[in-house]
């Protein structure tokens, strides 16, 4: 009997000392959280809604495996994050086959945390582009009074046609716009380029007064000062403003985890300075990213790492509007 | 004005003389075929019913645009495929959300075929295993007052409760027995191995008296002859019999495009083998292939060009039965 | 008997209506087109006259597969491409093993497009570089009294010696002014940098008052501006321009599927802004790209949409000089 | 206010219900554990002591996190493991740059876990195969009036020289017999087979006893034979058999996992066959599996799938071996 | 100044000692061999004969790189390889575009090393099986009075037709035949099976007596006895046998780096062991190894190591020959 | 007989005439170069010393592989580095598992050629960036009384603690300013951004006066006019200055092979511009290049591609500053 190994070497069962310094080490569950979010994150994990085949819904769970990589301090802007109460709702549990149900429960949930915690900012991570249409519509449930703008940075306009798709990825805006729960004239797209929506699309944009900026006018104005400007005229007619941000709308060879993103589109410079802004603009009360399917990204995770790095960002400028 | 250049070069406008030895020029499509057809093939492009994220739904396409790469003749047998009329029926219509309008459509595009084509057999590409209770649900909407049995070679059973899933990939044998479109005992399971059913579907299975044949056990007494002699079993109380293929019961190491393969299965020899009789069994009238994602496959395409020479051996099959 | 089944269910044998809003439905065959094209677009699918081994062989028919992506309607610029009468003339046949001949056969089918159709344009999409020369030859062919300028794009200046190569991907400008087809004073390089052109290849190029622009110099003078200028100074003294655009002139980060590709090459942006100059200017009359691999590409095919989009700026500039 | 949403929707925080069918919720923390452990599993996540570059500290995380694709029930024996205890103690701590330091707590750490569960099996994840070296040294301090035999299938000796090398991964055997920790002529390897071992080496394995069994002649006797004569023949002269398993001993067709897999290796079903009897083998006290590198995996993660359904066959064989 | 620095430390100029237990140190150059050459190496490295896209020219130098991973010592058969005399004649230099001009050198390059070396065994590394047609003709060059007979393992006929395609790679069988530098009656192609020859294909084989062996067959005679038998058979009436090795004989799932391999196909073991006996029979003069195409294969190169492997058991079967 | 074969043909035994336009036939072994080299090149092959899995050490094989790719001509500077003499090194020998004892080796042998060739530069090319701190301990040990201050190009800080990592690729800074061989306020990071320096890092580096200058404010001076004035202000206090470069200071998009790259990083332009600048100034005397992993690179090697470019970037402007 060798009495040295009585007790478990400490190798053995180590305790990871807390290291508060990293994003995983920060954010709390919002079930155990002390005090008031400033900020609540929740997964949408769906993609079979999608026109095409997508494992977008992996992406909540490949987010927060990559929190470890961050630390919480912002070096650019001398911001340390750690103040800001940030709590994770976990995913809304989705159903395997009934598209609608899960629909139905992003819409549910969307609308509990919202009324629950109306401090707090919400932030949505997806899936398909479909949840956003679900989590408009539960806040419109939670606040019915409220007039609700959107801010969307995408390639794409959204708005196909549910009578012929269902609520699919392709059509949340029109879902939106023809249900009523949000003005066209309140909807402002940013990002728009190239050869990626088909005229009749255009068509039901221009009848319903959608505000299409393409990229190329957006650039010419100054980017980041485009987002900012869209965002002060759309707070002056809107009580909240909702952004979602389809990650298609970066440039492909930034995003090859993002199948439906194309050449010309946005650098990530463009967008986490614009996150910044959008983090520090008062009406700014929701947030989404969607459409980014890890199992088609690089091996470095290149766009996974993109993904939190945004999300960051506007955490960043939520800092910042605190001040 | 150079005289030579008023005609375009025969090299330019080429006509691809018909080479009827490869099987892309023999199948002919079901609407323009003459005469009647002996074995009809017809997509089922659906994978967003799979549990997990599947890219099943791309199968029929890439299945046929492989038929380029394979002889009509086949040499071990001495067979040659081109006196048999195959039609091609197109793929049956998904919808992007709405699974149960696409399983339907599939259930009634296959009571059309079998209803209308009554001396066709018919051979369905999936998509993922839940279009296997549709195409059984169709068969029996034609020919209400036979008994369905069937051979299902799967490193699973599919008998998943749908109450909680819907009808998903993993619901399919259960769907059919607790709606009594087919018995319990009626259904064969040849291919079931290691860790990969758990327990209570086992318990599901021996109360309904699936008939479970291991792979080890199907193995000790020859795997071929394992399944022919279930066909004749089968076949002395059921009508017709209804073979589904999914193609995860092959190992893992000759199937890179099927995620949910395993280790432990079976091998192409023995898949195709076995497909030879199976072609040959006159109780035989329809056969599936499903599970398959060609958007996981190996560079040189390994597992569709598996699942190409699969089906040509039950072709093979069909010839030597009508001999 | 169901009486229900004895018509085809819609969704089995449906009919894709026609959408003319993307590019598949909207280019005709050439043979099939009623009035006269205002562009052929025709595919040169030889590479095994590589110096490395190449597939750019494939890339014909990939670029004709993503066509469907992308809409006829350009947001940017507010145009729709239906007005332009563009024609597909197909792919030229190559032979297996007779390099000689398969570039014959490119010139001779060039020379006919040329001449059988002098009101279009023509676009031709290779293929390696090789291909280049034989074009250039055809056009000489049928317009022999004419005087050709090169625009080339590209990172190298493809002088190398066909008395060493044969007619290799390395040499089609050294054929063209070796075989006084073209003069060197009348070629136009612009985009080469680094370290991709070996001093013997420089010396010839000067030797030969080859116009060598630099990226650096281009981008220090605007590069949209440069190619634009380019185009007037050679218009004033050549008949008719014929601009290659080499893929691997693009930045190795935004072409992954162009193996020839070096750091330090443009980005996408300056080719689709100098795409859309090219395409107005009245002197430039053919197009080639060449040297894009699809079988390297990126997962989600980075670099072929890449291709479609740079083409389809030529297009639409076409528009806007047409107006 | 909407009374609806003062409580959270159940599908927000959903409770995973158990599901002790699978291995995930079967096998519990050994710090958590209530009675005694028949098996423990811990991690020894080392490879930088590799020859070449390996990821193999990569497997333990990716060898527990499959445990969830694997139910407890085994159908070929129709045995549950659920009757077993089975208890993970979490991986050895390794420090970044001190070898020697890593590997001498992988030693203590088995000390600890063989001295303080005397009654437990131990089963070592690797790792590359310098761990094996550490773990027998800690057995043999353990019980160090115990004479340890060692079974090892592997493709190479593994006896090359520390003098050279240090305890790299292609020494372990050679220290333990150089350092007087086991007999030479207590090693026996199965598996050895073609051009891998350099005759030095074969020399060294002569010179010391070392019992060498090729594939060729083990598969002429029956391969599972083999193994089981071994163990028996091993049993006689010895207390405890340590049983190691380097994955490159299977054939590298099944295991694009494994970098220094070769061809004409081992089958999966020899492997699998085998591990059922070394279960089932009274003498067999310890097993490890080694040089598995997830890095390199196959997308459907072919390997580690394999190496999971491994170690369940010596668990089913512990089962056997338990009745 | 620091003294222990004037000369340089013995790890910087390191010399590495050699070891003459790996392939790479004991195979020796040609140009550079004292005494007499037992066999030959020599590399054929083209590929743009081939039909489809290849990057076979790249396998001879992807074979020599692997040569380090294998000892010469082959633990299976008790044999060291070094006591022959192996040497490497560099690779036949390929013209760029001129393929008749490569194929010309092969010939020319395969006779003047029969010729000058009439006591040794040759073995050439492809290159696609268009090089087989050029070195049995330079054999008949050099040996026009002897009759040569060709064993090959192959899944294709590559009887296509020259007139067609040119000395393509599907046609050097033909080739010879209509050349009259083999007769058909002295072809033995072993390891045809499936849908992989189409009917006409066949019908010239037929007519011109090409022995076919199918795979199905040969396994049912033991496949390495009909490989023995047929050799046996062969030498009675010829005065020299060459082996071509096709290597889409194997199994596609055991040679993902041959484009062209099939399911259905060779073991690796099968492989192994008829090339022990193709070494082992003295009539046996001349192999090549073609169409492995580096640029597909496995991340940890698979199908290479399997040609290397492939490669050595001929040369143990010469060792044992010469006994 | 035939004559014509008494010899080998010309393009069997080949003889490369060198083209001395390309690197890899300009650069000269060290060790048989006529007279003085003006910059060496060696190899630091270490990547063992790394927190996470990492090829790095295989990062100068593949380095030099690729120099046959890149002319000695730079055609933006229209300069000819033949010009100048450099030298290769070789690589240094390293431990198989003693880390400290390689990074002894790289140490001395950095000292022996500072030492022994005061008049030439160095460029060693890593390998992790623990080999930094050897180097720079290397040449401290050369010039004891000299002052060094770094240049380094980074995301990161590189001062974690060596007390709890060892030596490791997080540390070097810290070891050389704990260890007194650089002080704190000679050492400029250019290029920190995001989330990738902790807090207590920030910390660290303030204490020691460490120059932090953040991408964002480096870019707003313009970076490479900041690089140029820190050199500048360095050169004053200092006598000699070592650059290094981490690879994973470039933005993730362009340096797929560098696993720790980041979005929001350097482009490859702002990389070579600031080289020259680099090269040019008369305080330069040292250069390394680590972490670039390629066994992570892209098909088309992109990373290897951009590391090479960087380094005769520097080369470059060595030329432009010896004139």
């Amino acid at each position: 009997m060798n009495e040295q190994w009585l007790q478990p070497p400490e190798w053995l069962w180590n305790v990871n000392t807390n290291e508060p310094t990293y994003v995983h080490h920060w954010v709390q569950q919002l079930k155990e959280l002390e005090g008031e979010p400033d900020l609540i994150v929740y997964g949408a994990p769906i993609s079979r809604s999608s026109i095409s085949v997508s494992g977008a819904s992996l992406y909540p769970t490949e987010f927060r495996r990559l929190w470890k990589g961050f630390a919480t301090y912002n070096l650019d802007e001398d911001v340390d994050l750690v103040d800001l109460n940030v709590a994770d709702a976990g995913d809304v549990m989705m159903h395997t086959t009934d598209i609608l149900l899960s629909h139905r429960r992003i819409q549910e949930s969307t609308a509990f945390l919202t009324q629950s915690y109306p401090g707090a900012m919400t932030s949505m991570i997806g899936g398909d582009h479909s949840v956003t249409a679900c989590a408009v519509k539960g806040i419109k449930e939670a606040f019915p009074n409220e007039r609700i703008g959107i801010l969307q940075l995408d390639t794409h306009l959204d708005v196909r046609d549910p009578a012929e798709l269902g609520p699919a990825n392709g059509t949340p805006i029109r879902q939106l716009i023809d249900g009523a729960t949000v003005k066209g004239e309140d909807v402002v797209n940013i990002g728009l380029h190239g050869y990626f929506n088909a005229k009749p699309l255009i068509e039901y944009a221009k009848k319903h007064s959608i505000q299409m900026v393409t990229l190329k006018n957006a650039r010419k104005a100054g980017f980041v000062h485009t987002v900012s400007e869209s965002l002060t005229q759309l707070s002056e007619r809107v009580d909240r403003v909702y952004v979602t941000v389809d990650m298609d709308v970066l440039d492909i060879s930034v995003a090859p985890g993002v199948p439906a993103s194309t050449p010309g589109g946005l650098t990530t410079a463009e967008l986490f300075d614009s996150l910044l802004e959008i983090g520090k603009h008062p009406s700014v009360r929701h947030i989404d990213f969607v459409c980014l399917d890890p199992s088609k990204d690089s091996v470095v995770s290149e766009t996974v790492k993109t993904g939190v790095y945004a999300w960051l960002q506007f955490v960043t400028g939520l800092v910042n509007r605190s001040k």
